[in-house]
Protein backbone atom coordinates (compact mmCIF):
# COMPACT_ATOMS: atom_id res chain seq x y z
CA UNK A 1 0.00 0.00 0.00
CA UNK A 2 2.66 2.30 0.96
CA UNK A 3 4.43 1.62 -2.50
CA UNK A 4 0.88 2.08 -4.38
CA UNK A 5 0.37 5.35 -2.82
CA UNK A 6 3.99 6.65 -3.87
CA UNK A 7 2.74 5.58 -7.16
CA UNK A 8 -0.10 7.04 -6.93
CA UNK A 9 1.27 10.68 -5.59
CA UNK A 10 4.04 10.54 -8.22
CA UNK A 11 1.09 10.26 -11.02
CA UNK A 12 -1.29 12.55 -9.30
CA UNK A 13 -1.22 16.17 -10.96
CA UNK A 14 0.18 14.75 -14.54
CA UNK A 15 -3.49 16.17 -15.64
CA UNK A 16 -4.73 12.20 -15.68
CA UNK A 17 -7.96 11.07 -14.87
CA UNK A 18 -8.03 9.09 -11.59
CA UNK A 19 -8.65 5.70 -13.13
CA UNK A 20 -5.73 6.63 -15.78
CA UNK A 21 -3.90 6.98 -12.90
CA UNK A 22 -4.90 3.58 -10.90
CA UNK A 23 -4.95 1.67 -14.66
CA UNK A 24 -1.54 2.99 -15.13
CA UNK A 25 -0.11 2.06 -11.65
CA UNK A 26 -1.62 -1.50 -12.74
CA UNK A 27 -0.63 -1.92 -15.65
CA UNK A 28 3.26 -1.12 -14.49
CA UNK A 29 2.58 -3.55 -11.61
CA UNK A 30 1.46 -6.49 -13.98
CA UNK A 31 4.42 -5.81 -16.19
CA UNK A 32 6.94 -5.95 -13.47
CA UNK A 33 5.62 -9.10 -11.78
CA UNK A 34 4.84 -10.39 -15.59
CA UNK A 35 8.55 -10.50 -15.77
CA UNK A 36 9.73 -11.32 -12.26
CA UNK A 37 7.69 -14.51 -12.85
CA UNK A 38 9.32 -15.46 -16.18
CA UNK A 39 12.73 -15.16 -14.44
CA UNK A 40 11.47 -16.92 -11.26
CA UNK A 41 11.13 -19.64 -13.99
CA UNK A 42 14.46 -19.55 -15.96
CA UNK A 43 15.82 -19.94 -12.26
CA UNK A 44 13.95 -22.55 -11.17
CA UNK A 45 14.61 -24.45 -14.20
CA UNK A 46 18.77 -24.24 -14.19
CA UNK A 47 18.15 -25.02 -10.55
CA UNK A 48 16.39 -28.41 -11.90
CA UNK A 49 18.11 -29.40 -14.61
CA UNK A 50 21.62 -27.69 -13.14
CA UNK A 51 22.00 -26.18 -17.08
CA UNK A 52 23.12 -22.70 -17.68
CA UNK A 53 21.08 -21.29 -20.67
CA UNK A 54 23.61 -21.96 -23.37
CA UNK A 55 23.83 -25.25 -21.77
CA UNK A 56 20.19 -26.11 -21.90
CA UNK A 57 20.12 -24.39 -25.81
CA UNK A 58 23.18 -26.49 -26.89
CA UNK A 59 21.44 -29.66 -25.46
CA UNK A 60 18.56 -28.92 -27.32
CA UNK A 61 20.02 -28.53 -30.69
CA UNK A 62 18.99 -31.80 -32.14
CA UNK A 63 15.34 -30.77 -31.63
CA UNK A 64 16.32 -26.94 -32.55
CA UNK A 65 18.21 -27.42 -35.35
CA UNK A 66 15.95 -29.08 -38.11
CA UNK A 67 13.23 -26.35 -37.18
CA UNK A 68 16.14 -24.17 -37.86
CA UNK A 69 17.30 -24.80 -41.42
CA UNK A 70 13.85 -25.88 -42.57
CA UNK A 71 13.18 -22.41 -42.77
CA UNK A 72 9.34 -21.96 -41.37
CA UNK A 73 10.71 -19.32 -39.26
CA UNK A 74 12.83 -16.86 -40.98
CA UNK A 75 12.97 -14.03 -38.87
CA UNK A 76 13.63 -16.28 -35.52
CA UNK A 77 16.33 -18.32 -37.04
CA UNK A 78 17.54 -14.64 -38.89
CA UNK A 79 18.05 -13.23 -34.99
CA UNK A 80 19.67 -16.67 -33.31
CA UNK A 81 22.13 -16.56 -36.62
CA UNK A 82 23.77 -13.35 -35.87
CA UNK A 83 26.77 -13.17 -34.52
CA UNK A 84 26.92 -11.64 -31.37
CA UNK A 85 23.13 -11.71 -30.77
CA UNK A 86 22.52 -11.71 -27.29
CA UNK A 87 20.19 -10.35 -24.20
CA UNK A 88 23.12 -8.14 -23.28
CA UNK A 89 20.11 -5.10 -22.58
CA UNK A 90 18.31 -5.56 -19.37
CA UNK A 91 14.72 -6.44 -20.73
CA UNK A 92 13.00 -5.70 -17.71
CA UNK A 93 14.30 -2.06 -18.03
CA UNK A 94 13.78 -1.78 -21.83
CA UNK A 95 10.23 -2.83 -21.47
CA UNK A 96 9.92 -0.38 -18.66
CA UNK A 97 11.11 2.04 -20.49
CA UNK A 98 8.77 1.97 -23.74
CA UNK A 99 5.76 1.78 -21.05
CA UNK A 100 7.07 5.11 -19.45
CA UNK A 101 6.88 6.71 -22.36
CA UNK A 102 3.82 5.32 -23.57
CA UNK A 103 2.56 7.08 -20.19
CA UNK A 104 4.22 9.78 -20.91
CA UNK A 105 2.86 10.13 -24.72
CA UNK A 106 -0.87 10.04 -22.64
CA UNK A 107 -0.18 12.88 -20.42
CA UNK A 108 0.99 15.03 -23.50
CA UNK A 109 -1.91 13.99 -25.05
CA UNK A 110 -4.49 14.82 -21.66
CA UNK A 111 -2.58 18.27 -21.34
CA UNK A 112 -2.41 19.02 -25.39
CA UNK B 1 7.13 -19.95 -31.98
CA UNK B 2 4.50 -19.59 -34.62
CA UNK B 3 3.24 -16.54 -32.68
CA UNK B 4 7.08 -15.14 -31.69
CA UNK B 5 7.99 -15.62 -35.87
CA UNK B 6 4.95 -13.39 -36.69
CA UNK B 7 5.34 -10.77 -33.66
CA UNK B 8 8.89 -10.82 -35.14
CA UNK B 9 8.22 -10.34 -38.80
CA UNK B 10 5.96 -7.26 -37.90
CA UNK B 11 8.57 -6.06 -36.20
CA UNK B 12 10.95 -6.20 -38.97
CA UNK B 13 11.89 -3.59 -41.06
CA UNK B 14 10.77 -0.96 -38.58
CA UNK B 15 14.20 0.55 -38.37
CA UNK B 16 15.24 -1.65 -35.40
CA UNK B 17 18.07 -3.55 -34.40
CA UNK B 18 17.53 -7.29 -33.89
CA UNK B 19 18.19 -6.90 -29.66
CA UNK B 20 15.17 -4.00 -29.73
CA UNK B 21 13.42 -6.53 -31.82
CA UNK B 22 13.60 -9.11 -29.53
CA UNK B 23 12.84 -7.40 -26.93
CA UNK B 24 9.97 -5.81 -27.71
CA UNK B 25 8.16 -9.19 -28.25
CA UNK B 26 9.48 -10.50 -24.49
CA UNK B 27 8.19 -7.23 -23.16
CA UNK B 28 4.90 -7.94 -24.52
CA UNK B 29 5.00 -11.42 -23.81
CA UNK B 30 5.86 -10.40 -20.05
CA UNK B 31 3.11 -7.70 -19.96
CA UNK B 32 0.26 -10.26 -21.01
CA UNK B 33 1.49 -13.01 -18.48
CA UNK B 34 1.64 -10.51 -15.64
CA UNK B 35 -2.06 -9.19 -16.37
CA UNK B 36 -3.26 -12.94 -17.09
CA UNK B 37 -1.74 -14.02 -13.93
CA UNK B 38 -3.37 -11.29 -11.59
CA UNK B 39 -6.86 -11.84 -13.43
CA UNK B 40 -6.03 -15.62 -12.96
CA UNK B 41 -5.41 -14.91 -9.02
CA UNK B 42 -8.10 -12.71 -8.31
CA UNK B 43 -10.63 -15.63 -10.21
CA UNK B 44 -9.14 -18.42 -8.11
CA UNK B 45 -9.65 -15.90 -4.49
CA UNK B 46 -12.99 -15.81 -5.94
CA UNK B 47 -13.97 -19.26 -6.10
CA UNK B 48 -12.18 -19.89 -2.65
CA UNK B 49 -13.91 -17.43 -1.23
CA UNK B 50 -17.31 -17.61 -3.15
CA UNK B 51 -17.49 -13.76 -2.71
CA UNK B 52 -17.43 -10.96 -5.57
CA UNK B 53 -14.84 -8.16 -5.69
CA UNK B 54 -17.73 -6.30 -3.94
CA UNK B 55 -18.76 -8.70 -1.02
CA UNK B 56 -14.86 -9.03 -0.39
CA UNK B 57 -14.31 -5.54 -0.17
CA UNK B 58 -17.34 -5.25 1.89
CA UNK B 59 -15.99 -7.89 4.33
CA UNK B 60 -12.65 -5.94 4.41
CA UNK B 61 -14.36 -2.63 5.38
CA UNK B 62 -13.54 -3.23 9.11
CA UNK B 63 -10.13 -3.27 8.23
CA UNK B 64 -10.06 -1.04 5.70
CA UNK B 65 -12.09 1.94 6.81
CA UNK B 66 -9.38 2.41 9.68
CA UNK B 67 -6.59 2.80 7.26
CA UNK B 68 -8.75 5.16 4.90
CA UNK B 69 -9.68 7.30 7.41
CA UNK B 70 -6.28 7.84 9.16
CA UNK B 71 -5.53 10.07 6.01
CA UNK B 72 -2.01 7.84 5.67
CA UNK B 73 -2.60 7.11 2.22
CA UNK B 74 -4.30 10.46 1.26
CA UNK B 75 -4.01 9.91 -2.79
CA UNK B 76 -5.45 6.42 -2.94
CA UNK B 77 -8.32 7.15 0.00
CA UNK B 78 -9.32 9.99 -2.50
CA UNK B 79 -9.42 8.17 -5.57
CA UNK B 80 -11.53 5.64 -3.84
CA UNK B 81 -14.19 7.90 -2.80
CA UNK B 82 -14.70 9.07 -6.08
CA UNK B 83 -17.99 8.62 -6.80
CA UNK B 84 -18.46 6.14 -9.93
CA UNK B 85 -14.75 4.66 -9.03
CA UNK B 86 -14.05 1.59 -10.92
CA UNK B 87 -12.35 -0.44 -13.15
CA UNK B 88 -14.34 0.07 -16.46
CA UNK B 89 -11.75 0.68 -18.51
CA UNK B 90 -10.08 -2.45 -19.66
CA UNK B 91 -6.62 -2.99 -17.59
CA UNK B 92 -5.08 -5.50 -20.31
CA UNK B 93 -5.58 -2.97 -23.55
CA UNK B 94 -4.59 0.26 -21.69
CA UNK B 95 -1.41 -0.98 -20.48
CA UNK B 96 -1.04 -2.65 -24.33
CA UNK B 97 -1.74 0.19 -25.78
CA UNK B 98 0.73 2.40 -23.44
CA UNK B 99 3.48 -0.03 -24.17
CA UNK B 100 2.86 0.13 -27.73
CA UNK B 101 2.61 3.80 -27.62
CA UNK B 102 6.30 3.49 -26.13
CA UNK B 103 7.07 1.59 -28.85
CA UNK B 104 6.25 3.58 -31.47
CA UNK B 105 7.91 6.03 -29.83
CA UNK B 106 11.36 4.06 -30.07
CA UNK B 107 10.55 3.39 -33.70
CA UNK B 108 10.28 7.15 -34.18
CA UNK B 109 13.79 7.68 -32.56
CA UNK B 110 15.57 5.19 -34.22
CA UNK B 111 13.94 6.30 -37.42
CA UNK B 112 14.97 10.18 -37.10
Amino acid sequence: MRYTERVLSDLNGLELIPTQIIHVHLALLGYAQGVAAAVELESQARQDTGMTPEEWMASNEPRTEPIQTAGSYPILSALFDQEGFGLELDLFEFGLARMLDGVESLIEQSGG
